[in-house]
């Protein structure tokens, strides 16, 4: 979807795609800065040093990429799936009992999919400060864009996982969940951290 | 140009799109998400008293959405006439003295493009605490990331900002935009934390 047909769609009243889906295009758009780095970098003789550090980073980074915007759409089909068992009938018990095990079972999965996204955005903002650090340093400020969208987009996809987990009643997966999302939540402060020192660091070279 | 598309052309080799179009993309994201929670409030006579608040802020937010996408464009726009400047030949003292007055030239609208972004951004950014605080409840996670996306679109940009400015002669010039740049910093700051306050109050009711 073009750029700004997705904003438009996201501006609409419908309510997905929503804060779910574009936390998937951001955190793409931040992995393919620092890929953009990383290929700026690797293959020539000036930083040879950086090879090692680089190119495996540049190759996850690629995957993880393709991993959120294939996000984008999967966020917006969980968050359907949830509606679509929230308007199942509730007239006799069996179908609200029906009904209540489709809302669960649809509600895990528009946890998961979010809790995707996130664990993609923490893995590629991982590689932010070795990006920052090592990578050409006419892009430093390109690796500082990417991990403020990654860091940025992983709030958002762990927004969308809290905000499922609520209404979610099988205690262990809430209590399993959480524990990831406060994880990835934790190391994405610290990558952002050390990557936005590392771009400054260059910056005041 | 499709997001993946974007991600992909972003993550090449090219210098161009980098991280100046990629902030004025992310924000034009977060300010659709804002956008959004209005319009699932607006015209409900459940949140009526929102209108007053809410009614100026997206009509605001639309018109900076639509500036955050062309910036997209601008910013490539202005990376390619400093690269064009930066190749004019330099055998002569006349075509050096003409190729300095070009660069120059081009250096400044390479600062006052992603300037532009940050602008629209920080006034995107200026309505989401008051969208999270009187926004539907149920879109407040939607308020949360848009406010995280224009935040780090802001800082985005103004590293495209910096980063221009340090190779410009113009001391004038020079101190006219840092100044605006740290006020913009600023202020995207005190915005950023009163959106997530009223995010956090909003999750824990």
């Amino acid at each position: 979807m073009p750029l700004d047909a997705l904003a438009a769609v996201l501006a609409s009243e419908a309510p997905a795609p929503g804060g779910g889906s574009a936390s998937a295009a951001v955190g793409a758009l931040g992995a393919a800065l620092l890929e953009m780095v990383c290929a700026l970098t690797l293959g020539k003789e000036k930083y040879r040093e950086a090879e090692g550090v680089l190119r495996p980073a540049f190759e996850e980074l690629h995957g993880l990429r393709a991993v959120l915007l294939a996000g984008v759409d999967r966020d917006s089909a969980a968050y359907e799936g949830v509606s679509r068992a929230m308007s199942m009938p509730k007239g006799t018990d069996a179908e609200k009992e029906a009904r209540k095990v489709a809302v669960q079972s649809a509600l895990r999965s528009a946890t998961d999919v979010p809790l995707d996204v996130a664990r993609a955005c923490a893995r590629a903002l991982a590689h932010a400060p070795a990006v920052a650090a090592n990578g050409n340093p006419n892009a430093v400020t390109d690796a500082g864009c990417g991990a403020r969208f990654l860091h940025a987009a992983l709030n958002g996809a762990l927004y969308n996982v809290a905000i499922n987990l609520a209404s979610i009643k099988d205690a262990d997966f809430v209590a399993s969940r959480s524990a990831e999302a406060e994880d990835l939540r934790r190391a994405g402060e610290g990558s952002l951290a050390a990557a936005l020192s590392a771009v400054d660091a260059a910056l005041s070279r």
